[in-house]
C-alpha cells in the first residue's frame, strides 16, 4: 500500500527483534519477508503443537500472525523504537490440517503511537493456499528506554 | 454463575482432550480447575517462550486463554460433542513478567451452536495476582463423526 | 473474491431485509452495492448523530459496517434464511470528519453456519476516499421460522 | 474496583461531553450512574431503531456500549483530556427484545495513554434484567488542544 520507511535499517532492527523472540524458535517459525509495512512468517506443522484433533493449534497460528503484526508496525516505526500488542483479535476459519502456514500482515494505518495491522493466515498445502485464519491487531511504538 | 453441565461426565471429557493437546505440554501448561461453566489453566514461565524483550510471548498467554475458553464451553456441552474456538479478542494489559500465570475462563452465555466465554489472565507473583489479559471467546460445539 | 449465490433472489432478499431495518432508515443509510459476497452502505454526516467533538459517532460507522457484512453474508445464503451477527470487532482508524461515509463489505469464508466478513468504512470528501474504520463480523444464518 | 479519579472535577467533565454527543440524545439515552471507572448508559427501545426483525438494532446496542466505555475511561483522566475509542469488539448474546437497556462499563486497566474498559449491555424487562452483549473497548486519551 505504498507504506515508506522512516528508519532506513528497519530490515535489520526487525531481524534481530525476531531473533531475540525465542518462542518463534520454538514455534520452528521463520521470518520470509520484511518490507515497509508488510511482513511475512512461516510456521511449520508440528505434532507436538497440536489441539485436541492432531491440527495445528490456534494458539500457534495466532502467535506467527500477533508476531507478524508487531513486525508489520516496526517496519514503520522511527529508529529507537519498540512495539508491543495491544490487543488483536483473530477469526479461525478452518481447521489448520496443513503442512506448513503463513502469516501475511500488513499495516492499514500508522499512526503516531498506534497502528493497526492485519494478518492473514494460510495453510500452504498440496491444493495450494487455503485462508485459514484472519487477524487484526492493536500496536503501540514507544522508545526504547 | 450457575450453569449445569448437561453432561454428568464433563470433567473426565475436558481433562481426556486436554491431554491431547500436545501444545499444551509443550508449553508447560497444567489444568487446575474443571467445573461447570468454569476453567482454570497455568502456564510457567520460560526463557524459550520469550518476546523480544525476555517477558513471556503473548501468543503464549493466548493459547492458555484460548484453551480455557473451549473447555469452559465444553464442561457444558451435551456427551458426544467437541468444541471450536470460531474467534476470540484478547487485550494485553501488563507486560507478561511473573513466574507463572492462570487463565481463568468463564461461560457468559452458552447458547445450543454457540458459547461465549471470557477469560481473564493473571500473573502469579510476589506481589500476588496482576490481570495480564482479557480475553473474549466465541466456541461453536458439534457433534464427534 | 468470486463467490456465488445460492438463492437466485438474493438481491430482492437483501433489498426488502434492509428495507425493515428502521434504524438505517433513521440514520440516512442507503444500500448501495449488492453482489454475490459484498455489499455496500452509505451514510451521510450528519450533526445530530455526533460524538462530543462534532464528528460522526463511531456507532453510526459502527451500524452500518455490522449491516452490510450481516447483508454479504445473506447474499450467499440458500433461501430461506436470516442472518444475524453474532460479534463484530471494529478499528477507528481516523475521525469520522468526511461529510459522507460508505461501508463495503466482503465475506471472508462463507460456512454452513457462520459467515465471516470484513467491512471497510471509507469517509468520501474532497479529498478522495479516506479508511476511517475496519470491522470483521461473526454471523450466522438461521432458517426463517 | 476501586478506581481513584484525579480530576476531582469527572462527573462534570463527563456530563458535559455526554450532552454534546447529540447522537446520544438521537436514541433517547440517558446517562445513568458516573462514578471514578464506571459509566451506565441506558437506552429504550424505539421501533424506528429497529433491525429487520422488529429487534433494537445491534448498532443501538453498539452505540450505547460505546459511549459507556469511552466514558468510563474519562472518570479516570487528568484534567484536560478527551478520550477517543481506538477499537471495540461485542458479542450479542441475545435479540435485543426488552423495552428497555443498560449498558454498564467498568475500567479494566487505566494507563497513561491507553485504557481497556467492558461493558455489559442488560435488557431490563418484566423477567428482570438479562445479559445482551458483551463488549471490550480500548480508549486513548489526548490532551485537548
Amino acid at each position: 500500500m505504498g507504506h515508506q520507511a522512516r528508519n532506513p535499517d528497519f530490515e535489520a532492527v526487525v531481524r534481530e527483534s525476531f531473533s531475540r523472540q525465542t518462542f518463534m524458535t520454538a514455534l520452528g517459525a521463520t521470518l520470509e519477508e520484511v518490507v515497509p509495512g508488510r511482513i511475512a512468517i512461516t510456521v511449520p506443522f508440528r505434532a507436538e503443537h497440536a489441539q485436541q484433533n492432531g491440527f495445528l493449534h490456534a494458539g500457534v497460528i495466532t502467535s506467527i500472525a500477533d508476531s507478524a503484526c508487531g513486525y508489520s508496525a516496526l517496519t514503520l516505526a522511527p529508529a529507537g523504537y519498540d512495539v508491543l500488542a495491544v490487543e488483536f483479535k483473530i477469526n479461525l476459519l478452518r481447521p489448520a490440517t496443513a503442512p506448513r502456514f503463513v502469516a501475511r500482515a500488513d499495516v492499514l494505518r500508522a499512526g503516531r503511537t498506534l497502528t493497526v495491522a492485519r494478518a492473514d493466515v494460510y495453510g500452504l498445502g498440496p491444493r495450494g493456499e487455503e485462508l485459514v485464519a484472519a487477524m487484526t491487531s492493536t500496536v503501540i511504538a514507544r522508545p526504547i528506554r
